[in-house]
């Protein structure tokens, strides 16, 4: 990894930099905005909408969301960035660009093709870092548990220049193997071996996740000045400029390691707004077996960092602790405005309703930030109470990150099997104590790094 | 319906006309391409990326899809117009709104709104003709079958003004309903009751299904012009214009009544190619339980339109026999270039492969002719055959109509428990035995009418 003091401080103005020197080699993802799912967040009871027989939703909507908080119930118009449809599916692309070429800047190409790039992961990280390293013909070295899917092995192995290493499932052998390969290297052609490139902690890859809440904020402007939106199944309503105001109210991410929301975070920290308001920043957790880590943390008096979670929860990208840069970030109430968890059945509700009416396919961890926005009561009536204050009839305006769309249908079809949701709030415990133990790759491994 | 006397033509110009009457109404529906799913329909075997350790997919890929053929094997570059995010998440809606749009220019909308429209359906073109009606508080009555899905009954009754009338399943049954609900309204109000507005079988509703292939084509050119895909997760690689060729090659939709296909064909059918050449149109549908009656309709000498079918295949959008007006369309082979067909189980690899690389949700019917690009043996020869006349370097250029997005997870988890791809093609027939039981709605009842 490119040494701290090489790196750009962890701000607005950095992003933008980081952004200029990435943007040729990621997509700039489409933003996605839908009436359905706007009805159904601005109604009392989004619950209903997952019934045998629900309330329609074709009807009125002329003047379904336009209705500003007159009764408790919060409003919204969402904007989802669908960095599902980002290269290698996930918004770790943005990460791993952000760090080789931030590498290839400190110490030269040349120099990178000799040493190579290496790191642990199971998941999107390590496809992200594959893609990056062989884009530049820069060998890349990545250790991945040997119980992992074959399709994530392949679609690593798929990129040029790659060697993939398998280890054991926990940190600690994982880790041991990667030194094995970089004292290997270092024999073997001599100098310093292969560069780690940590999944999350580390300011390149806080800065590159940043930048899909930049391209998002340009892609919501652009939005509001033309009045709608494209390549998208409907139009944005109610959505003048009123003051000049064209920024998000809110922006919502999962929280796992803290690399996309403390990135995110970070974008919108930025109070250039003539009013002086600030787009709020929220995390989003799943509550499953203590994996709500950053919400316990910023709970405690004074706040502080988990180190360690254990848990099963089907948001597979999330179950990771959150890292120590990113806390750094995430806990400055400048940045982070707060963080919101929801239960395994909350997800797979909102996984629900985005397969069926918005009709993409986005991962568990994807569907953890619009589970707080449809079913988290907290979250809610904090967006109904500000609603109230501000006397405003303009719904809010918020930005979600849709952070992959890595899953497979067999997975789905696990999730949404039979009775999925016959369990009530009542016995979220025990039903989610069985769904727990489904883990995305069919295994019932815990793994404390994700990524 | 509009007397046939009064509707246009079955003409390109007509869908233009038909375009310019309905496009308030409806979306400009996106049109995506994706790299990977380009790479998988032009390697020798599409099949292997189903598999547990698939070819990977990122390597090489700047000159994957560029080389032409020369092993036998097609090359494809595909274009999805994607009617799923159509209004009611199904192209139904272009032809419930060209029937009504028609049926206003010639009785007036006094005279509709006091008489209403009819129809009767189970699925899309149920919300399609409930939408249409209630846009314009045109009373809609809409005869489902009482074992329909409850959200589909709700979403029909969501509508302003509709009501929907429970019937049994076959299709006598409906119809005694239909001619009871009239007679009821013309002596309820007097004058000639409720006008039906069948699911395909009239000129408006062809004209009107039409207008998704001059959507398409127009888009497809704009794609090339610009030489980029906008709101998509990959750009368009090897279209640059040659020879100012901005046809498609061929053009696939899915085939059960009809209209959506001889509409597409009829577009289609215009020769002002400079090199006189014209885009091949070929409909796809299942081969499961004699659903491909519009294939063997076409094959037997003389060509005959087969005009029962009783099939439980997955794909049940496209469950019904073709109707007699695109009957005639389709058996012009100035206008149809053929028909094929797929198994149950090419159905689910095809939308397999949609949802987890594409990572958008589909209906089983529109996964129908993509499963003919990636699967019919007969159909990737026939375009190997071509290419090599042709002998052109450049992959064939190939719009796909997907025809909707209706469908639930319940359904999806279905069709992807434990085992389903387990069935080789020497095993096809009993899988889709087992398979074929299972439908959208978990109903076990087969539907004459479709739609």
């Amino acid at each position: 990894m490119s040494e701290p003091s090489t790196c750009l401080p962890l701000t607005p103005d950095s992003i933008r930099q980081t952004h200029n020197r990435i943007k040729p080699y990621i997509h700039r993802t489409p933003v996605l905005t839908s009436r359905s799912i706007d009805k159904i967040a601005s109604s009392p009871n989004p619950r209903a909408y997952l019934a045998d027989d629900p309330p329609g939703i074709w009807a009125d909507d002329s003047h379904s969301t336009s209705n500003g908080n007159v009764d408790g119930v919060p409003k919204f118009h969402l904007y989802f960035k669908m960095e599902s449809t980002q290269r290698i599916g996930a918004f770790k692309a943005r990460g791993a660009f952000s760090a080789v070429t931030h590498l290839i800047e400190e110490l030269g190409l040349d120099t990178l093709r000799k040493r190579g790039v290496i790191t642990h992961s199971s998941g999107n990280h390590a496809q992200a870092l594959a893609l990056a390293a062989s884009t530049y013909d820069i060998p890349g070295f990545i250790v991945m548990p040997s119980i992992s899917t074959k399709s994530k092995i392949s679609g690593t192995k798929g990129n040029k220049g790659v060697e993939v290493i398998f280890s054991g499932s926990t940190a600690p052998e994982r880790e041991k193997i990667v030194n094995e390969v970089i004292e290997r290297e270092k024999e073997r052609k001599g100098g310093g071996g292969p560069i780690l490139i940590p999944p999350y902690d580390h300011p390149d890859i806080v800065l590159g996740q940043g930048t899909a809440g930049l391209e998002m904020e340009e892609q919501f402007q652009a939005m509001k000045r033309s009045g709608s939106v494209k390549g998208c199944s409907s139009a944005v309503e109610g959505s003048t400029i009123e003051g000049g105001n064209e920024r998000f109210d809110a922006v919502l991410t999962p929280l796992g390691g803290g690399g996309l929301l403390s990135g995110t975070a970070t974008w919108f920290s930025r109070t250039d707004d003539k009013q002086g308001k600030r787009t709020l920043v929220f995390g989003a957790e799943p509550s499953f077996q203590g994996a709500n880590d950053g919400e316990r943390g910023l709970a405690s008096s004074p706040p502080k960092r988990i180190e360690h979670v254990k848990s099963l929860t089907i948001a597979d990208g999330v179950r990771t602790p959150v890292g120590v840069i990113p806390w750094s970030l995430i806990s400055d109430k400048s940045k982070l405005e707060g963080v919101y968890s929801v239960t395994e059945v909350e997800i797979k509700m909102a996984l629900n309703l985005i397969l069926e009416r918005v009709k993409v396919v986005i991962e568990p961890s994807s569907a953890v930030p619009i589970a707080v926005v449809l079913f988290n009561e907290r979250f809610r009536k904090f967006v109904a109470k500000k609603q109230k204050e501000e006397g405003s009839s303009i719904p809010w305006h918020v930005g979600i990150v849709i952070s992959g769309g890595n899953t497979t249908v067999e997975a789905l079809s696990k999730f949404f099997s039979e009775g999925w949701m016959t369990e009530t709030e009542d016995t979220n415990f025990e039903s989610e104590r069985q769904t727990g133990q489904v883990t995305i790759d069919g295994s019932k491994k815990v793994e404390d790094v994700a990524g």
